[in-house]
């Protein structure tokens, strides 16, 4: 077991995280290793599980010391599959080092931002820095999975418990090249649908007699795609729509097919919510559905439209004290001013934006998710220096006499 | 065992051919009584079975009687799958009539017509009519199949044996609604191909790094679909493209996937050969691939055609006697001029206008392939009436001397 002069060192921490072998949804021993080194820094450690009747059920993980303004870390111990194992140059779950980098599944996503932060708690109790409020982390073992078993039952679960987070620090890889690129201050909506047309099914030889929905969905496909949504706001990147498949499943030569399906995502700035979006896609699949120029003569086809899972909204980090205690951390350390950035995939943010003000900073994310993820321990120590700071200067802007 | 008298009622030829499942690639007894009957009606039969390494050995028959002038009939005892039995209100193979029609799996396609061909070969023997030539059934049991193993090895293994056919009959159901609609006298082109477009794999927050290959897909399907090939032919209709499968398989909703597939079918009218309209297929698709609208600023994506099959060429019969042998036939019969048309799937025809002009009439095709398929008592005779007809129109038009 890590004596409290390990924990000091986020390479340490961080090797004994990536050795618990956590695939979503797998605790692997990753928490309860985490758990261990918490309670000797002073924690209490709590570990809710929570169930569903359609997904395994999730261990989770919430610890917590002091009382005052609460800051809260918050992030996963689970990891993606390591895909074929012999692809590694190092094995995934072993935390080898070579040429000063440290590899495993895990390494920057996120087990590294763990580590730094675990690190930073122990360095300000070897310097025997008394914390002027609460601190927390809050930590799940299903955000690459469902994530229906994790951050967003956590959140309610604390908050039944009488726990108020004043402000979150998310620790998921942020920059895209070198380490102070970018903090995420928001994060841009999310939106997936099915569009399914049925037609009516025949013989390529009478297509008077059929109708093919690949002409409709053709049309769908064009309209969807063919229109700037907007151009982006002072804090978001232009809303962008992806068609992620389309599929018939017909291998005849000769047969019209008599029903195809059409599935697309958008990542949407703050012009839009939910419904307004919705409006939007409703709005152009019906105009291709009556005007397509592929199908003259026919009646529209029909078409059935599926949300996919509950859409994110977009969201911007309001807080300045948050962020400038973040960006002021990063900029002491990393000599460079982050962008501030809403680019990205979605991340547990989404959840936790409902409860209190959150900003996001880690590793580096080139290697996450993939054959050979590392994290050079020169990031890891400046992230662990990083998070002391930041620690450091949102305490002082949020005195226990102001919450 | 039928006697000769039996034989020259087509109905009692046709429920003989039902009552034996002769489902693809099965013979079930069919081409075994079919040799039987025309053994009585003067025929030398001989029963070739042809054999490749991927599909199952298929029965064929080819039956002759006479010398000079060689007429032909063409057709198959091979039916499609019955479907779901207990939807039947008659059962399929039983041959029951009711209501003056009977029912059964091949009844108009196209039993039924073999049994008015042989009925009226009966019946001219009745009457003690000498044939003034060659006459010979050729019939495969591999028409609704691969098509591999029948009409297409039937011609060259008769052609191998000293055959030559001056003129043929395709016996397939050719009338839209009733009987004496439509001659068809030539078949349009069909041509097959699958679109594999390649892009770059990625995830949908990123589509900077990715390259969406349903842009591509997008951009190509409407290309294929936007502008007219041509308006048809005086005997020909327009040429027509459907898209039979767009394929992704991809059910993630944060993914752009890295590969789509499209697959198309073209029937084409004689403006066309398989080669001029490969080149017009592969150019559309070149300009979609490079001017895609829908992905600008990108490399354009990695594109592969294959083509399905064996393309068809479109076909016209240029026997003017033939035709009006044909054509007269119908018209004495039904009292009305049929249409002489070019429309619908392809045939075996396909393979035999290599050989010899060649022509199609038989039953109405409505209930073809489909549950409760049935033919009418009436139309049975009338066929039969306008089958013997035409052998004498034939013969007539066409005597020994001049062949
Ligand atoms: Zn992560
Ligand atoms: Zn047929």
């Amino acid at each position: 077991m890590a004596s409290v002069r390990d924990l000091t060192d986020p390479a340490a921490v961080l090797a004994e995280l990536i050795r618990c072998p956590s695939v979503t949804p797998a605790e692997g021993g990753a928490l309860s290793a985490l758990g261990r080194m918490l309670n000797e820094l002073g924690f209490d450690v709590m570990r809710p599980v929570f169930s569903d009747k359609d997904t395994p059920d999730v261990e989770n993980l919430f610890a917590a010391r002091g009382a005052g303004p609460h800051l809260c870390f918050a992030g996963h111990t689970d990891v993606v599959p390591v895909g074929d194992e012999s692809e590694w140059s190092l094995p995934p779950f072993s935390a080898e080092i070579r040429d000063g980098e440290l590899y495993g599944r895990g390494a920057v996503d996120m087990k590294g931002g763990i580590a730094a932060f675990v690190a930073a708690l122990a360095r300000r109790r070897t310097r025997g820095e008394r914390s002027d409020g609460r601190v927390s982390l809050l930590i799940t073992g299903d955000e690459e999975g469902p994530a229906i078993n994790g951050t967003i039952k956590l959140l309610d679960w604390i908050a039944a418990r009488g726990e108020r987070l004043d402000a979150c620090l998310v620790g998921e890889p942020t920059n895209p090249e070198t380490l102070g690129d970018m903090v995420k201050i928001g994060r841009r909506g999310s939106l997936s649908a099915h569009v399914t047309v049925t037609g009516r099914q025949g013989h390529v030889a009478y297509p008077h007699l059929a109708d093919n929905p690949l002409r409709t969905i053709t049309a769908i496909a064009e309209a969807l795609q063919a229109k700037p949504f907007d151009k982006g706001t002072e804090a978001f990147p232009p809303t962008n729509l992806e068609i992620t498949s389309i599929d018939t499943g017909n291998d005849a030569t000769n047969v019209i097919p008599g029903r195809a399906r059409l599935s697309f995502n958008v990542r949407f700035c703050d012009l839009w919510t939910p419904d307004s979006l919705k409006a939007e896609l409703l709005a152009r699949v019906e105009t291709a559905r009556n005007g397509s120029k592929y199908r003259a003569g026919k009646e529209p086809a029909e078409v059935s439209f599926a949300w996919r899972g509950r859409p994110s909204e977009a969201f911007l980090t309001r807080s300045e004290d948050l962020i400038s205690a973040l960006s002021g951390a990063v900029a002491a350390v990393t000599g460079k001013a982050p962008r501030l950035s809403t680019t990205g995939g979605t991340s547990d943010a989404r959840f936790i934006k409902d409860f209190c003000p959150v900003v996001e900073f880690g590793l580096v994310g080139q290697t996450m998710h993939m054959i050979d993820e590392h994290v050079a321990l020169a990031d890891l120590e400046a992230l662990t220096e990083i998070y002391d700071r930041f620690i450091s200067r949102w305490f002082a802007a949020n005195p226990a006499s102001r919450v």
